[in-house]
């Protein structure tokens, strides 16, 4: 929790005068009782918190410009906010900050399934997205695991994905157009029924952009026609490391099953403990789903049943029921609840090639015993997505801190076998100071350059996705500059 | 042919100090003469042409940036260049441009299956990343018509699809990573194996920048397994509009085949006087092409079949064996060659929803009578990716201009109907006036936001993508700003 201390009256009356001038844009919408604003203090990132200035719910696009050029009139920081699931402290305020929120534009705008699309408003959640088409045989392919609650607006910002993105990709695959505003008010459509077609992409740049560059009001997006079967299995391991290795020969073999999903000993244990989903106790298990009709769902077992074989399982079990796929689907999706019952958490997310996950795997069980801090491994193996949970205890002094720095150490790790800092979470406030780790100078200076061409200022979600001293001096030097060169 | 004066003597004494200063920087590496720079006056957009100031052939990363640094120093405009087979103009010179060529950069510099990628120099020919990888069981999966000729580096830079990248999509989707070099010579690295994970995704807007932002010099691609088999089918139809409607169908039902493509009546005669593959004499006739197992492939073309039934197809001729894919293919693949037989042509690529193509195509029938000019359709219609050839004859006072009226106005007509200008061959020259039909200003001043960001002077591969007059003053006022806002 960050300790502000208390504003004096200057202050006050300064932040009263812009709440009021929210009102007058937008009345019955903003939110500034601190009672209130409670709840926009923190995301899934609860460690950190921070009241906001004020909350806004605007409903439609025009009243986010509206609100965009006020605030951007007075030099007041935005903070775009979704549902508020982002684990990397994406939507968290600054004590200077208005939130925009989202959380009342969530219509359907229009469903096209011959042209496989639909479009919606960005407050929309991922699952009432999929819902929306499924009476039409269709569904929204990403599923992040937050999928009920989380956001569209929200998985455009972070880029997200979800157990099943190994087959049918994250969300800069799935996105055809979405409606941005940016820091000064403007409109700007992006993409469209065909997605990006002429001219710059900037649909791509501002998929995953954090926020950094405009709020998505309303998204166009592909619809998939569901497969007409799925079966996973469930393959277990004596070792993390074997398991891993037998991830990469089905990769390497050029078989895609929808899911490749990997849980290690502590989180089978901690699983089987909440769930009872009748899990083998051994040191890793897979689970890999496939879909298609009957015939290619048997090709599929097959070849992954002969890859697996070449690593001794301990149990190949194959679903023979919905009944069966829905146990074997249990312990996983109860992973993330059962690992809060051991104790507090960090969940990362940094992302490797799959050829080196035996080696990143040994090297994280290293790094645990050095700093004395347990390590549960689940993830989405099949595109090197990794999601290790350091478990640590918030109440004892000096446990946080270690468990960042192991944290730190791990992403260094996964940076030097060639990956990156982040899957779908995000870089948010959690990452924004290893940045440099992944990448040179030049590198973040070019992003930077995006970031100054789109919001000058640095108003929109500030303190977020860069070095903290860099983006600090950077908008410092733009709210600096000479006006002519505005 | 675009004439300009014979330059007096002051501004030949300016051009010869560049070519010497460039000279210097790389010996061995400059072209000036006439004869030897006629080579590059176009490229596929043969009707323009303009003589370059230089033409410069480095081979390394290191190489792009000097001459890139060197050419920022004296403000001369830099032209890249691939192979020079761009469609729209994207590579054609300007008179005081500087020309830098990757024909000379075709190294392989890695090659890493088991985590399915390839690292390149940008100037390797697309058939040859493919040839790399052969051996191995993988392939590249984006396939231009040039696809022997054209260069990875020229793939990036206009997004290049393909004939099979309705399953595996267009480059964007098959690039993980590259080195690029900015105009003021700084090296910047954008993704690597894992494509781009955390911070800005400036990869997605690198990739169909058309040159716009740097020169990409290395590029790290995604490579696929070989199928197991594939097996065309031929389907003729009474019109295009049946043959249209049918494509939209077989898109609803949610099959993905790896290629739907489509030839109305006067290309399939035209092909047939030139190749003789066979093909029905129809109103309009599709491919569609399926892979897989066997029992895979049975699978789907079953499903296409009945489908296709409810069209009232003239003819369903399934592939029996290689020899007659082979043949169903080859009118396909010679038609380009086979319209170039009827006349000059303006090759068009407008993008359209598929639900729009009975529409569309309809359109394109009146259009043709009005202005009074033949047009052939072939195109990838899986994915919408028109390609009206418009027969003019070049030695016909009018004739050219005429055409170009036609074509924008197709164009036109794919943007009233969802689309956009261009699928895949991007604006270049022959399409940055039309920019305006399909961008509001205020989405064509962010996507100049980011070329500001990018090339701040706007001296790299000058008066393309957008309008020549925005773009002009553009650059002139970026040129005359005060000196402290550079």
């Amino acid at each position: 929790m960050i300790q502000m201390p208390p504003p004096d009256a200057s202050v006050l009356a300064q932040r009263q005068a812009i709440v009021q001038a929210l009102r007058d844009a937008l009345p019955g919408a903003v939110i500034d009782d601190a009672a209130e604003t409670r709840a926009y203090e923190c995301d899934a990132l609860s460690a950190y918190r921070c009241a906001p200035l004020a909350v806004v719910l605007p409903s439609t696009t025009e009243e986010v410009s509206r609100l965009m050029r006020l605030c951007h009139d007075l030099r007041v920081p935005v903070v775009p906010r979704g549902a508020g699931t982002s684990l990397a402290g994406g939507s968290m305020p600054t004590e200077d900050a208005v939130i925009i929120g989202l959380s009342r534009m969530t219509e359907v705008l229009e469903i096209a399934p011959g042209d496989r699309l639909i479009r919606v408003q960005a407050g929309r959640t991922n699952l009432s997205v999929s819902g929306a088409v499924d009476g039409l045989g269709f569904f929204y392919a990403p599923d992040p695991s937050s999928q009920l609650a989380c956001a569209i607006g929200g998985n455009i910002a972070m880029n997200s994905g979800g157990a099943h993105c190994l087959k049918y990709g994250v969300t800069t695959n799935n996105l055809l157009g979405v409606t941005l505003v940016l820091m000064d008010g403007s409109v700007v459509e992006l993409g469209g029924p065909m997605g990006e077609g002429s001219g710059l992409d900037l649909l791509g740049v501002v998929c995953g952009s954090e926020g950094q560059l405009g709020i998505v009001t309303e998204a166009t997006l592909r619809i998939l026609p569901k497969p007409a079967g799925a079966r996973p299995v469930l393959i277990g391991f004596d070792s993390s490391e074997t398991a891993g290795a037998c991830v990469a020969a089905i990769i390497r073999a050029g078989i895609i099953p929808v899911a490749i999903e990997f849980m290690d000993s502590p989180c089978i244990r901690a699983t089987e403990a909440h769930a009872g989903a009748g899990y083998p106790d051994c040191g890793a298990l897979l689970i890999v789903e496939v879909e298609g009709t009957a015939a290619e769902i048997g090709e599929q077992l097959t070849l992954i049943r002969d890859i697996a074989t070449r690593f001794d399982p301990i149990e190949f079990r194959e679903s023979r029921s919905e009944d069966e796929s829905r146990r074997i689907w249990l312990g996983r999706k109860s992973a993330f609840g059962a690992m809060g019952q051991m104790g507090d958490y960090i969940c990362l997310d940094g992302t490797i090639p799959v050829t080196a996950l035996p080696q990143v795997l040994a090297g994280i069980g290293r790094l645990s015993r050095d700093y004395g801090l347990s390590v549960a491994n689940v993830f989405h193996a099949g595109d090197g997505n990794m999601h290790p949970l350091i478990i640590y205890d918030a109440n004892k002094p000096g446990d946080l801190d270690r468990a960042e720095a192991f944290g730190a150490d791990i992403l260094r790790l996964c940076v030097q076998a060639g990956g990156c800092l982040t899957g779908e979470h995000g870089v948010g406030i959690e990452k924004r100071d290893l940045m440099s780790e992944q990448f040179a100078p030049a590198d973040m200076e070019a992003q930077m350059r995006v970031k100054d061409a789109f919001d000058p200022d640095w108003l929109l979600n500030p303190a977020k996705v860069f070095p903290l001293e860099v983006s600090a001096s950077r908008r410092e030097r733009r709210l600096n500059r000479p006006a002519d060169a505005a």
